[in-house]
């Protein structure tokens, strides 16, 4: 059963091509674009990319791995701003290859997994959302790099915003999660 | 003079890296990611490719040599609809491929204008906004690319609405545009 649609072939050849396309957006852009956000509290591009890397290595994996041990006891919460201290001191190339690194590795040991269309409904206890299943984790593994991958675009998009002059009436990313 | 902070050399690192970015994003992918929408009258991934090459063809470039010009006339009309009828036939490699050469060819003509400070605030009249300026038209060109990378990451997201179960609470693109 493929339960929602989710496809592992499929999902898996959207999880490998993420690093590359953050790479090809991102890589040597000057720091206004780098470390722009979209207001206080919201997260720069450099940022997302720290966040994108604590998550192969805390978030998905760890998790898959769980569920398919059976284990019955909550999944470790996941830290949304562990970022801001493991990204210190590093450039924002240096972090688009660890990502691109960790991510490939991920996918290999998932591949190596061997997951099947049953083994995707199988159950773990999220800490706060309660009962998930293995398929949900993995098609949640997708949406999440595509949300990121959105919101850098949005992210960038808005320091233009004014540029833009009348024209910004024709951008409706400009007014997405407007503040 | 550089206004709301546009710049450029920054507008063409970023314009530069679009085909790349949407080549990694996109190329290969099964029909079912590539032809998604979020829902009727929305468009495709594969549409906004289209989308994007009749942009390069008729719009950026010839509005600006319009502007270089001191053409106090209209700008033409840009035709929102036209890749529905030029992308019949075509595969989205094709397409990626015509879109990366036709961004690289304008980005060596916008070069070739050597575009001054001073030329940034140049007039020219848009058919429905009225006056605006080289800058803005320039600066519309870059958060344009970033609008349409946004809405293929949330068009391909959606895909996967329902397959991430409770997750979606917190995955927030499932919810930009909703219909």
């Amino acid at each position: 059963m493929e339960p929602d649609g989710f496809n592992l072939d499929d999902a898996m050849t959207i999880l490998e091509r993420t690093p590359a396309a953050l790479g090809a957006l991102l890589a040597g852009l000057p720091e206004k674009w780098v470390r722009a956000t979209e207001g206080d509290g919201n997260w720069s591009p450099y940022d997302v990319i720290g966040h994108l890397i604590h998550g192969e290595r805390t978030d998905w994996i760890p998790r898959a791995r769980h569920i398919m041990a059976g284990d019955s006891r909550p999944f470790e919460p996941f830290d949304r701003t562990a970022q801001f201290t493991d990204s210190q001191g590093k450039s924002l190339g240096e972090l688009l290859v660890t990502f691109a690194e960790l991510r490939q590795e991920n996918l290999v040991t998932l591949l190596g997994m061997n997951v099947t269309n049953e083994d995707l409904d199988r159950r773990g206890l999220h800490p706060e959302l309660g009962e998930v299943t293995l398929g949900q984790l993995l098609a949640t593994w997708v949406v999440h790099d595509l949300d990121h991958v959105g919101q850098i675009a949005r992210t960038m998009a808005k320091v233009y915003s004014g540029a833009t002059g009348p024209w910004s009436a024709y951008l409706s990313i400009l007014r997405d999660r407007q503040q």
